[in-house]
């Protein structure tokens, strides 16, 4: 099951497509797919009015030849991320292995559709790629107490595009934030998958394309913690809610980890991302 | 004028109070006030009304005495924090003066009312006090040419407290956000000055007390990088918009800048916090 928001920007409407590809209109059952609608038993009740005939059918199936492909939850409450959290992108970057999960954040107006245009900010030399996945809470996360249980707050998962500017990053002043808060620096999509759906988190392939190219190419089974650790993690300095999304950091590969000259991102170059079983994104960059 | 919000968590109704003291409903313009209704002239709307006698006065005046005061600005998009903006305060931490702002963020979801309970977190033993002034955004500011203008952008100024665990932020890897994002570690409030109701933001007294000794005592005068030239700065890296805000930094007398042993704060602590013009803020700490 995949949920989808579907339509122009700023005016998508929530929908659900079945194994079988039928795409089914989710506005009998809620206004939007948004945190509130998640923690209210939201897939549960998706999954009921399926079953009981309650959805109409899309005219448009909406797979992306046709609507445009919104993110598929509206209004993420924050979006938590964390770096270095692959062995190799670590060594990579030239950073030591963290001990403990490195914290930044993205605000949420950074997101934007799987295959909206994406905009390389201006003075920008060094705009950069990075495929995540991004795991979507369905359920208050506070001071857990261990990662045991940590995995049922987790009400699905996405793929996010941690879009990110070295030179702003770091080499500005200050935190990381500087660069990973340009506008539309957070692509999300296809749809958002439950939780239920996905066997095991840690056994995905994940990879990415630059105008054709692969350049990442891994699996969160490489990840140096775990989905279930980051959430007990991060529940100790922040309350993790509803329709909050984190992005679990990226694999090796990306434009700074490569010899000079680093192949950054212009205007026309071409991305393309994929987790098993979370669909793919492509983005043409623009110039801002 | 003073915009707030009056009434329990999750259910604060939009007033405003005039030059005399007497509060009125704002329910019959807006819902709330939130970034859209900012950016849809929404306080000129309310002098409007105001002055038509469109809004009927609340029995309760709502001074803090009656009513809970919720923060003045529902929703806020996100919050941008200003790090060492005081040059007393760099030099107390031990970090060298900014060249350029320094970055970092807090999530909305952090913000509670002005006179509010605030949560030590569970493990901390760092927690620390800062005085900030906080611009609310009205308009969006995105690649401003200049500093001249950005002011433009601003509809109001309020305080915030950004409230900051030391030992999260700086010893525990990653940047300064795991310590900036607990739980209640964004009081604002108590109410929202509209920007043309304050002469020049460069030139307010702030001051700030625990258990009654005061610890902050300063000018935004003494602010290195001024709201003006932060605004178009941050617009070069993000895009601010309306119900975005603000906290422009701390001055000196923060607890991480005293002798040992460093008076951090504790459960049974007060902290009163103000701004001229912008009124004042008391909260009780308690144990999360």
């Amino acid at each position: 099951m995949q949920l989808l928001r579907l339509g122009a920007v700023g005016a998508e409407q929530p929908a659900v497509r079945t194994a079988d590809g039928t795409v089914f209109d989710l506005r009998p059952l809620t206004e939007d797919i948004t945190g509130a609608f998640l923690a209210d038993n939201g897939i549960a009740r998706v999954r009921a009015a399926l079953d009981a005939g309650d959805l109409p059918v899309l005219a448009d199936p909406g797979d992306g030849s046709g609507q445009r492909l919104g993110a598929p939850l509206a209004n993420p409450g924050k979006i938590v991320c964390i770096g270095l959290n692959y062995r190799d992108h670590a060594e990579e970057t030239g950073a030591d292995l963290p001990t403990e999960p490195v914290l930044f954040l993205k605000t949420p107006d950074t997101v934007v559709g799987p295959h909206d245009e994406v905009l390389v900010p201006r003075g920008s030399v060094k705009t950069d790629w990075e495929v995540e996945l991004g795991v979507v809470i369905g359920r208050t996360a506070r001071y857990l107490d261990s990662a045991e249980a940590a995995l049922d707050h987790v009400a699905g998962y996405v793929i996010c595009h941690d879009v990110s500017e070295r030179a702003f990053q770091a080499e500005r002043g200050g935190t990381w934030d500087k660069g990973k808060n340009c506008e539309t620096f957070n692509p999300m999509g296809p749809y958002l998958v439950p939780a239920e759906d996905v066997a095991d988190p840690q056994r995905l392939g994940l990879r990415l394309w630059v105008n054709g190219e692969i350049r990442q190419n891994s699996s969160t089974a490489q990840m140096i913690f775990p989905v279930a650790e980051i959430i007990r993690y991060l529940s100790q300095f922040m309350v993790l809610r509803p329709g909050d999304v984190i992005n679990t950091g990226t694999p090796a590969g990306v434009a700074l980890g490569q010899p000079e000259p680093k192949p950054y991102l212009r205007a026309g170059d071409v991305v393309e991302l994929e987790i098993d079983g979370l669909g793919r994104q492509r983005q043409t960059f623009g110039q801002a």
